[in-house]
């Protein structure tokens, strides 16, 4: 991954993240005014489970939208699609339908053909330019999708959709589910101006993926809607931080996929002024937005394909920013803390290997003296400069919990972030030894 | 890991690689005139296998030496000797000692004053000063060495070093193994001028290291012994670009140590001229180090913490070799295509995805146009701009064979480089779950 271009300094992130986490989230879905949604089974899971999702707005202009996706070079047909459609429809959309089961990746010019044709029956069924539908599609890799059934599915939905219901944003969240073992949802509210009072705002966001996951991003899709009146650029100025503070800080095995796609849609619904940049309302949607994303990315990485609990590692004491965010995404990214934390084992050495091979984005190393460095594992001191004495079977027994902590304190500034992983398992290689066939 | 700042042209490159290919090289060591060698026990280990080696200079004047270590910012402290060591010996060395069974990594202070302590007894024990002496040592992080039990041992040692013995370096190299299964070592000869006529040079080298591998480099020690005349700033710039092309190419785990070490020594007790900087000499034994550290790399690789299998992947049409390289280390990097081949499952598209998330060392992409990939798995084409229909019944039989090929062609130029992992298993992860405990 690049670290983000756009221009916000440490202190703004470090408070993003800080405003987010102050948030209350629920672990659920909850439809904002101006959505409806339905999901179906088009046959394309084995498994005969719902595959494929659709959500539409239902105010009389179409969504705000803006949308982030892999930075991975081979790049699946409805990534491409969903691009090309925020780039002409200027960020607004009518309507995205989502299918699971196929990538839809590495399929060649015949792959764009069937993302024209499985968008194009959306669109004319709900009436809209094709440019304001977008596509998000998750699954096997160089298998196509089975068209016929899909548009054949779409067009039995849409009449189905149901409008502010938080079931069917829910089984919008379970449609898209491939090795995922539970939905992953969240929802927070914040308040926002609206004439001379205020006015609640719903943020809620759904999203699967939990292999081949990796900061930049991962085999992922998040859709998140808001009722929140926004226009498409302020959108977008607001979710790419989002997503940074988020996402971006989560790995569960290093590879980075052709398809991830976060998608937000802001219906305006809610009745409150628009949001203008720079102001608190607009910080108050950031930091929903980043909360929402944050919360998922935990619950992805608790979910993490074969995994038994999550890794959450939380740098301080930084030089800058991106040596804490690098360090954190380093400790939780080492196979050998993973496979240790598996074995409920305090190896603190993997923390320190795994922090001073930590490296920024641009190759370069990051600042680090082993002297001054401070480790803790689920709250216990277990290094500062050199090993530090400690009951490894209380640590041990700490360790059994389903979220195993690291902390991490580089002790030369004031910097500091957290990534998220989760431990090494059998179960991580069986499954993936075996998912083609 | 950085790529190599000293100056060699991508044709420069390759030609290094395939003249090492080009050489035959011999899975076993052999002791080169001019070195003797000893190991025993100081109980480092818990299993009671040897685990103290020393290899030490017979001529009358030492060795040139040469050394490449870890770029992790937590070096251990035999690191830290073994560097200051060859900056104020001017790049000659008397004595090797390396430990197994404890890393002396993260052990602040007093792990730096055990060094000095070990080093110490051989330098007194065969006479020379203390910079002289070269450390190494590989085990568990955040542990002591027994000193007293090691400066015994060494002293019980200098008396019973056997000189061109090649059962002693491969002793050696037996020594400093910990969860390697099989002794690693390679040899090659290659001819020197020698006044009027030629000599014949030996070249050869053990390693150890099958866990927290990854380029850049890996808790691997490997110590390269030849009889060639050759000045230690020569010795360098030829070992930099072996190195390179070999253990900077091998992956098994993504984690990079704190402990790794290649050393280099030349007794010049070939009785041939002094090799100098860009002749023909120089390019010979700069092939037969390359073609001994590229032999021990996949050895290495096949002896990847619970593999089944190597992972060789060979990059073609690449627009430069950095594309080539880092390309081909995403490959074998990736867990997803690690678990795959596990299961032989010829699942290209994770090949695909790795390779479009593959970044050069600054973080830039690479260039990659998904319409010119061609990917074949152990000779089988499967991808080419888009998939191949091929007998996946044939191709997972012969996945099935110790070593697993991975072709992938760019086709935007005529760079090639290869790289070497293994396959991720259960037993890499329960190995790696029960480490320190």
């Amino acid at each position: 991954m690049t670290e983000p271009a756009w221009s916000m300094d440490d202190v703004a992130w470090q408070r993003l993240a800080e405003g987010a986490d102050a948030l209350q989230v629920e672990e659920r879905t909850c439809m904002p005014p101006g959505f409806g949604a339905a999901s179906g089974t088009a046959g394309i899971k084995p498994s005969g489970r719902p595959d494929v999702a659709i959500v539409t707005v239902t105010t009389p202009d179409p969504a705000s939208a803006a949308g982030l996706f892999t930075r991975n070079l081979v790049q699946a047909a409805p990534v491409r699609f969903s691009r090309a459609s925020l780039a002409s429809s200027g960020g607004v959309a009518r309507a995205v339908v989502i299918t699971a089961g196929s990538a839809n990746a590495a399929t060649g010019p015949a792959g764009d053909e069937d993302e024209e044709r499985i968008a194009g029956a959306l669109a004319h069924a709900v009436a809209c330019p094709i440019e304001q539908v977008l596509r998000a599609s998750t699954g096997l890799i160089g298998t196509r999708l089975p068209v016929d059934r899909v548009t054949t599915t779409i067009r039995t939905l849409v009449p189905q959709r149901v409008a502010r219901d938080d079931e069917a944003f829910e089984a919008v969240g379970a449609t898209i589910m491939t090795t995922d073992t539970r939905l992953k949802a969240a929802t927070t509210v914040v308040d926002v101006a609206a004439g001379n009072g205020w006015r609640s705002v719903r943020v809620s966001g759904v999203v699967k993926g939990v292999g081949m996951i990796h900061p930049g991003m991962a085999t992922m899709i998040a859709v998140l809607l808001t009722d929140a009146a926004v226009s498409p650029e302020v959108l977008a100025s607001l979710l790419r931080p989002a997503v940074s503070v988020s996402f971006d800080q989560l790995t569960v095995d290093g590879d980075t996929s052709t398809n991830d796609t976060v998608l937000a849609l802001a219906s305006g619904a809610s009745g409150t002024d628009e949001i203008r940049p720079g102001t608190a309302d607009a910080d108050a949607l950031g930091a929903a937005l980043a909360a929402v994303c944050r919360s998922l990315a935990r619950q992805q990485a608790a979910d993490g394909e074969g995994a038994t609990c999550r890794i959450t590692c939380r740098v301080r004491g930084a030089e800058r920013l991106a040596d804490a965010r690098s360090v954190s995404r380093a400790v939780v990214g080492s196979s050998l803390l993973k496979a240790a934390v598996h074995g409920r084992d305090p190896n603190w050495g993997r923390v320190a290997a795994a922090a001073g091979a930590a490296r920024r984005t641009d190759g370069s190393a990051v600042s680090l003296d082993p002297a001054r460095l401070r480790i803790a594992i689920c709250g216990t001191p277990v290094f500062a400069g050199e090993p530090i004495p400690f009951d490894a079977d209380a640590v041990r027994e700490a360790m059994a919990a389903p979220e195993v902590a690291i902390d991490v304190d580089l002790g030369l500034g004031h910097a500091s972030a957290d990534a998220w992983g989760c431990d090494l398992t059998e179960d991580y290689v069986r499954e993936n030894a075996e998912y083609s066939t």
